[in-house]
């Protein structure tokens, strides 16, 4: 039966998520039963609108350079689908004769995938519904990791070495706030680019473990008191013991149309923790940055690990499309160092579940992650990093003056 | 006569400091007169304290990692020494036999070096002062540029490029906070990275020109009512008309011990100009980022320029104090398309100055920047800067669905 592919991009953008779309775009070349690619702008919202753009005569070389270009080409959307808008997706797909869907995006985009396979299966409309998965979070089930993290989570372990030499260079407290509401996985990329005992973050707090701020200020003063600064990564989502998000404790803290305290976007959090170590702990220079959105789509800080895991996502999910009869999520299995494997998952597996950072990933403390963490993540991070020194600060100089003063 | 050498590093880090250091330090091995080449930790504090390194034995494979590593590797300082200040730096010069005085800093740097040179003629103490530009904000007169701006100008034209793609993606206000207290430089970078005509930074709001709350309102409202969105790049240091910063009429504004109000390391400008672009233009989706410190040490995102053209004022300052007889700054003259020489300035001429951005760099609309400019920043970014791509939108399909019910 010949019919038409659908591509789409929702959630957050990647520096990767263009990869996964280039990849199906020109796999989808090989199979004459496809008669075009199209690609919805702005996600299920360009569904429903049937905003679409016909991407079967893009050259190559437009796909490549989009492929290489970070954020979402097609335009995305936070949009939530319930029963009724997946009803009014459904129904835009079978009037364009799509019979490839192919939905990139995280958990939330998962589940739209899942509820419209459904609906195409009560229908008895033969369709393949495919889900590429695509989050800086890492915060999908089933994946050992996800197409975006690599490149997110390197510009979060490059952001912390340039950081940490800043503070070396000009001692004080540097609180640096990363992304990730529920999962930790990417605050604790900040540890990565250490490699002598005194280099920082000397702190990582995680939403998987409470906040507490009382020892916030404990290990903070601990650490100045001991090195005479302190860096410090902290997840946006870091929460109390009963969930509440730490930074609804601001004073500026603002909320979004759902509700949701919003945690990027905003410097409240950072602002707010600097100011208690400032008036608690006396300490004169803190500063705080909130890394918001450069750590997701910074143009020119991509793993090429990451790069290629998301374009074969991308293309096994075509192939998974068109050969297979089950609908499903692409996962990432690792199965060698470094390997991968893509499988295709029960949609109802992955939808709607979120992954956080597994306990032997913490460090016994709460404040650090582990070996096995950063053995994790090493390949994801892709090569060519770059690497940091130092004076040898052995050759000191003996002091004349201060001696003579003394004598 | 033979002597010491001591290198300085002063005021805030760049990403190529280090090269002027190591530029210095290897020179130094040419010449039979310096018998060793002495580091000061932390700036001129650290030559108070005599808390010298010793970098005569240090490998050039180590210096070499040293000059490709971000920030200080002496350490720096905030200190604005007095002429007593500077008397006691002088004495530990003349206690430490050093005979040639390199300090990289910023124009207060310079100042530092001017009143030592001062000193050390009124004394009749045979010793060469140096100064050796460096600051991310490009605002010491006498130079077509310096030192370190081109890396900090590369990581915010990557910055927008990549923010500007989000912001596409999921549309909304984007406001991006650069650094710059007095020079525009840096923010005008965030410019370059434009291609297409709706590409953002669609507004740039310089410290050149004063900034008006209620005319940036309307230039956001006439940019989103005509794009759906709107991109901003903004200078920390924007300030009324009487030069009033703005970010004083934020609820949390913080001042330093000097009483400067705080522009760095606090979010407190991004968050109240995207506060009134919410309340008062009703827009939902408004995020702001201040990019704080990533800017100045982002390990990873350095111009290759950039990196040799710090090296060599290193190099030249280094034979500028052997084998001139008089002080001064290390200044760069643009002599090609694209080359550059080094010249040995008067200090006094340097001295204390700031340089902003003339006025033939800034568009007449004056929130935005001139070919002009954009013309003058390209070398100095470097090679192999990202490029991105879009897909070609004019292959829109045609409506099925909407069409039918229209009919």
């Amino acid at each position: 039966m010949n019919g038409k592919v659908l591509i789409a991009q929702g959630g957050g953008p990647t520096a990767v998520i263009n990869q996964s779309l280039a990849g199906a775009a020109l796999e989808a070349r090989n199979y004459d039963q496809i008669d075009a690619v199209y690609g919805a702008l702005y996600g299920v919202r360009g569904i429903v609108d049937e905003a679409f753009v016909d991407l079967s005569n893009e050259s190559v070389a437009t796909l490549e350079a989009v492929a290489a270009t970070p954020s979402s080409a097609l335009g995305s959307t936070r949009d939530k689908p319930d029963d009724a808008y997946c009803q009014a997706i459904f129904r835009s797909l079978k009037a364009h004769n799509i019979r490839w869907f192919l939905y990139i995006g995280g958990n939330d985009s998962s589940d739209v995938v899942r509820i419209v396979s459904e609906q195409a299966k009560a229908e008895d409309y033969q369709m393949r519904a495919i889900h590429i998965p695509k989050t800086i979070d890492n915060d999908l089930v089933c994946n050992d990791h996800t197409p975006g993290y690599g490149s997110a989570a390197r510009f979060v372990t490059q952001a912390f070495m340039g950081a940490d030499l800043d503070n070396r260079s000009l001692p004080g407290v540097y609180i640096g706030i990363v992304m990730g509401r529920h999962a930790g996985f990417l605050t604790a990329a900040a540890g990565f680019g250490r490699h002598m005992p005194d280099d920082g973050p000397h702190l990582i707090f995680l939403p998987e473990r409470a906040f507490d701020a009382q020892a916030f200020l404990a290990d903070v003063r601990r650490v100045h008191d001991h090195l005479g600064r302190c860096v410090i990564a902290v997840s946006e989502g870091i929460h109390d013991g009963s969930g509440t998000p730490f930074v609804t404790h601001a004073r500026q803290a603002e909320y979004d149309p759902h509700g949701n305290v919003l945690l990027s976007g905003t410097g409240a959090l950072a602002d707010m923790l600097a100011n208690q170590v400032k008036v608690n702990l006396g300490i004169a220079r803190v500063r705080a940055d909130t890394f918001g959105y450069l750590q997701r789509s910074f143009a020119g800080c991509i793993s090429d690990v990451d790069q290629r895991e998301a374009r074969q996502a991308g293309e096994h999910a075509l192939r998974f499309a068109v050969a297979g009869d089950t609908d499903g999520s692409v996962t990432i299995r690792r199965t060698g160092d470094y390997a991968v494997s893509f499988e295709l998952t029960p949609l109802e597996d992955v939808a709607g579940k979120t992954r956080i950072m597994p306990d032997e990933y913490i460090a016994a403390s709460g404040t650090d992650v582990s070996e096995a963490f950063l053995t994790y993540l090493r390949p994801l991070l892709g090569s060519g990093l770059p690497t940091v020194s130092r004076i040898d600060s052995d050759h000191r100089v003996k002091r004349i003056l201060a001696e003579t003063e003394r004598g």
